[in-house]
C-alpha cells in the first residue's frame, strides 16, 4: 500500500475499480438513487431547527419514531457509534457495578467490555460449534433456563443472533424462559437488522426479528445488512424491565456530543427507503437467492449452508441467514483463506471474511442479480479445480477456565508479559482472540493452562491471526493473583 | 419543522441557502477543494489492504503517523466517536476504580462521566468567572498546586483550555506543577486543535498548543476549528506516564469496531490540508480577524473578547483564541438569545450559542473575508440600535456541595423524582445543567439545598434551557441515602 496516496485516494480507487463487494457495509456502493452526496453541505452541528440527538424533541425524534414504527418496538434510538455503544449501553442499564450476568460466549467483544466496565461476575452459554461448517450452533433455550436455574442471581441474559456467519437462534423460546424467571433478554441482532422488515409471501425474511420475539433491549447494525453508512445502528426497547432513564444517561454517556449529522441522515434515509422500496427489494433478494441456490445446488466439494439446510434434532439453530453465504471448502486441499484469495484475484470478488474452512459472502437487498450470478460462476470454477482432501478441523471449541477473578479485577491488576510457552498457571490480563470469528479463547481473569496453550499454538500455526499476542508469541499475564472475590 | 422533509432533505436545503454558518463544524461547508464527495462509493469496512482503526498497521497508522508529526506528541490516534470517547479513555486510562481526581468543575460531561464509570472522588477546581462576559475565566496554575497539595492522593488532574468560548490557560505552568507533585495532565483541547499548528509570523496562532506545553492526554476535536467532519477528533500521548497498553483498550471499547472510513478520509485530509496550505489559511485568517478588530473597535455598547484583552492580574487566563468571537450584550436592552434572533432573522448569519448576556461567533481558517465582513457590518448596525439598560447578570458561580457520595454511588442508587421546591435537603441523583454553558449546577451524589434551587430557579425564570429538570419542574433524587464512602 502506498501510503503516499491519501486515504480518500486510496478509498476512491477501490469504490471506481470492478470489484464486487461480498461484504459490508449493505449499502454496496449505491447512495440510494443518488439522494445522498455532498456531504460536507450537509455536516452541520445542532444549531436551531436541527434538534440534538442527546434530548430529541424535533426532527431527529421524528426520525426515530420512523425506525421505530418499522420495527414496531416500543422505543427505538438512533446510534452513531455503531452497535458498540448499544451493546455497552444495554448491559450496563440491565445490571448495577457487581451484577452476575449470563452470556453467550460468543457474544462481540462489546459485551464483554460492558462486563469490564460494570464489573461484572459473568456465567457463560458455551454455544456448540455446527461440525459441517465449524462454526457456532445457535442458543438451546432448554441450556438457558437451565443455568438460569443454576446461577438464579444472573439479572440479565445477553446472546447474538443471527451470529455473524447467519445462523439464527429460536428467540422466541429464549424470551419465554427468561421472562418466566424474571429476567432480562438483550440481543445482539446487529447483523439481522433486515429480519422480519416484510412478512408476507415470500419465505426467508419472513423469519421474525428479535423485537417481534419479545427481547427486551435488541441491537441493530444498519450498515451491515441495510443501505446505511458505516458506524450506524439502532437499539429498541421493548416492555417495562428496562430504566428507560439510566438507558438514556448510558447512551449519552457512549456516543459523541457532537454526532454526525451525515450518519444520522443516512439512518433516516435508510428508513424510508425500507419504507417505499423495501418489500420489492427483498422480494428480488429472495429471487436471486433461490436462483443462487439453484445453480450451485451442484457443487461436489464446496459447502454452503442454506435456508432449510437445518440437521434435525442435532443443533439449537433454527435456520441460516439469506444475507450470509457459508461457504465450506472444509475437506477439500484448499482452505477458506486461499478460496478468498481465488475469489478476489482471480474474480475480483472481495468476500466478507475467510477463516480456515470456510469463507463468507454477504448479500443484501441491494445486490443485483449480477452480483449473485458472478459468485455462484465462479464458485461452480472453483469447485470444477479442487479436490477432496484431509484438509478440516473441528473447532477446539472454548477454554474458559476461570479462577476466581471478575474481568475488571484481572484487567485492572498490574499486568506484564510472559510468553505463552511458560504462561502455564498465570491468569491471563487480556483477551486472547482468534480473528475470525473473534471469540476469546481466554478473557482477563481466566487460568492459562497446558491445554488453551496448545490450542493457542494450534490455531497459530494453522496461520490465523491470533489477537492478544504479541509476534514474538508473549502474551499479557496479572502480577499478582489478587483476592478472588467470587466462586463460581 | 416539517418533518415529512427528510433529514437529507432539511439538512440539504439549509446547506443550500443563504444563511453564513459563524459555528461548527469548522470546514464552513466545504469540501476541500471538491476532494471528498461521494461517500458510499467509498464508505467501506476493513477488508484486504484497508489496515484496522483498531490495530492499526497500513494506511491507517500512516495516516495517525501524519497527524502525529504535525503535532509533534509521541504518539496519536484517530477517535471516530468525537473527543467524547478521547476524554473517557483518557481518563479511564489513568486512573483506576475508586482513585481520586483533581478536575475543573468546567470540564465537559465526558470527564464527569468517566468518573461515573470508574467510580471515582472528584475534587473540583472551580474557575472564577470573568465579569465582563459572565463566563469562565482560565485555570489558575497556583490554585492548582494548593489542591494537589490539600489533595494529594489525586492522580490525575484534568482541565479544559481553551473553554468553549476560546478562553486560554497557561498550560504549560499548569503542567510544571502537575509534573512537580508526580501526577499526570489531562487538557481536553477540543476547542484548540488550531492552537500551535503554524508558529512563525503571526500573532494569535502561535500560541502553543497543550502538546507542546507538555500535557501527557491532550484531546483535539478536528471538527470544531478544522477542516474535518463533524465527530472526528484526535487523542495525543505525550512521554511515560500513560499505560498505552491501557490506553488502546479503553479506546477499542468506547470507539464502534466498525469505524467509519468516510471520517477517517475525512481526518486524513484534513490533515494533509492542513500540511499543504495551513501556513497559508492561518495567515489569511490572522488578516480577516485583524479587520474584523479594526472595523468593530468603535462599537458603544457590544463588547467582544479580543486577542490582547485580558485584564492584568485580575484573571487567570492568558488569552483569547481568534476562532471565538464572545460578543456581549450585558448592560445593553437585549440579551444574547436576542442577539443570535436578530442576527440569524435579518441578516441569516448564524452564530454557535446565544447564552443570558453573550452569544458566541465561530470562525476558522476556513472563513473568507466576506463571512467575517458580514459579521462585523451586522454588529455595528445592531449597535446603533441598542442602547444601555440593567440588563445583565454576573455567572450565579458553582453550588457544589458534595454528600458524601461519589458521583457513581448516586448514579446507581435507587431513583425517584421530587418537585424542585421539595428538595431541599436531598441529594442529586441527577446532572443539573443549564445549557449553554453545559456546566452542571449540581452533579450525582451533591447535595440540593435552599441555594441552589434559588440559582436554578433563576436560570429558569432567565429563560434559560436547563437540563436535568423535567417540563413540569421535578429533578432526579436519591431515593435513600447509602453509606457515605468517602469524606473529602
Amino acid at each position: 500500500m502506498n501510503t503516499e496516496k491519501s486515504l480518500y485516494q486510496a478509498l476512491s480507487a477501490y469504490g471506481g475499480s470492478d470489484f464486487y463487494p461480498c461484504h459490508m457495509p449493505g449499502h454496496k456502493r449505491s447512495s440510494l438513487s443518488g439522494e445522498m452526496a455532498d456531504f460536507y453541505k450537509i455536516d452541520i452541528t445542532e444549531i436551531e431547527g436541527f434538534d440534538n440527538l442527546h434530548q430529541a424533541e424535533g426532527i431527529l425524534l421524528a426520525a426515530q419514531e420512523r425506525a421505530n414504527r418499522l420495527y414496531g418496538a416500543d422505543e427505538t434510538f438512533f446510534l452513531i457509534n455503531g452497535s458498540t455503544c448499544g451493546a455497552l449501553a444495554a448491559v450496563m442499564t440491565s445490571t448495577k457495578p457487581g451484577d452476575q450476568i449470563l452470556m453467550a460466549r460468543n457474544c462481540h467483544k462489546s459485551v464483554y467490555h460492558a462486563a469490564i466496565l460494570q464489573g461484572l461476575c459473568v456465567h457463560y452459554y458455551c454455544p456448540k460449534m455446527i461440525e459441517e461448517y465449524d462454526i457456532c450452533d445457535g442458543v438451546d433455550f432448554r441450556e438457558i433456563g437451565r443455568l438460569l436455574d443454576q446461577y438464579p442471581d444472573c439479572a440479565t441474559v445477553v446472546i447474538t443472533s443471527p451470529t455473524y456467519e447467519g445462523v439464527v437462534s429460536d428467540v422466541a423460546e429464549i424470551a419465554n424462559v427468561v421472562h418466566e424467571r424474571g429476567k432480562i433478554l438483550i440481543v445482539d441482532e446487529a447483523h439481522g437488522a433486515h429480519l422480519g422488515l416484510c412478512g408476507t409471501g415470500a419465505y426467508s425474511y419472513e423469519k421474525k426479528g428479535a423485537v417481534a420475539q419479545g427481547a427486551d433491549l435488541v441491537i441493530h447494525s444498519l450498515h451491515k445488512t441495510l443501505p446505511s453508512m458505516t458506524q450506524t445502528a439502532l437499539l429498541h426497547v421493548n416492555g417495562d424491565r428496562i430504566d428507560r432513564v439510566k438507558l438514556r444517561k448510558y447512551l449519552s454517556m457512549f456516543q459523541s456530543s457532537s454526532p454526525s449529522y451525515v450518519l444520522m441522515a443516512s439512518m433516516d434515509s435508510c428508513m424510508r427507503y425500507l419504507e417505499r422500496q423495501g418489500r420489492e427489494r427483498f422480494t428480488a433478494m429472495e429471487t436471486h437467492y433461490r436462483a443462487f441456490c439453484q445453480k450451485t445446488q451442484g457443487l461436489r466439494h464446496i459447502r454452503i449452508g442454506k435456508i432449510g439446510d437445518v440437521p434435525e434434532k442435532k443443533y439449537a439453530f433454527t435456520d441460516w441467514d439469506m444475507g450470509k453465504a457459508v461457504i465450506s471448502v472444509k475437506g477439500t486441499n484448499i482452505t477458506g483463506k486461499e478460496l478468498c484469495g481465488i475469489l478476489r484475484e482471480e474474480y475480483h470478488l472481495e468476500l466478507e471474511m475467510a477463516a480456515q474452512t470456510y469463507a463468507l459472502a454477504m448479500m443484501t437487498l441491494m445486490d443485483e442479480a449480477q452480483g449473485w450470478q458472478r459468485l455462484a460462476d465462479a464458485l461452480i470454477e472453483i469447485d470444477a479445480r479442487i479436490k477432496e482432501s484431509a484438509n478440516g478441523r473441528t473447532g477446539s471449541g472454548f477454554a474458559c477456565k476461570k479462577a476466581g477473578l471478575t474481568m475488571a479485577q484481572a484487567f485492572h491488576s498490574p499486568r506484564e508479559e510472559a510468553a505463552l510457552e511458560e504462561a502455564a498457571g498465570r491468569i491471563s490480563a487480556d483477551f486472547i482472540t482468534p480473528y475470525p470469528p473473534g471469540i476469546p479463547l481466554a478473557a482477563p481473569g481466566e487460568l492459562i493452562d497446558g491445554e488453551l496453550i496448545a490450542i493457542i499454538k494450534d490455531q497459530i500455526e494453522a496461520g490465523l491471526c491470533v489477537q492478544g499476542i504479541t509476534p514474538e508469541g508473549r502474551i499479557g499475564v496479572v502480577v499478582e493473583i489478587p483476592e478472588k472475590i467470587w466462586h463460581d
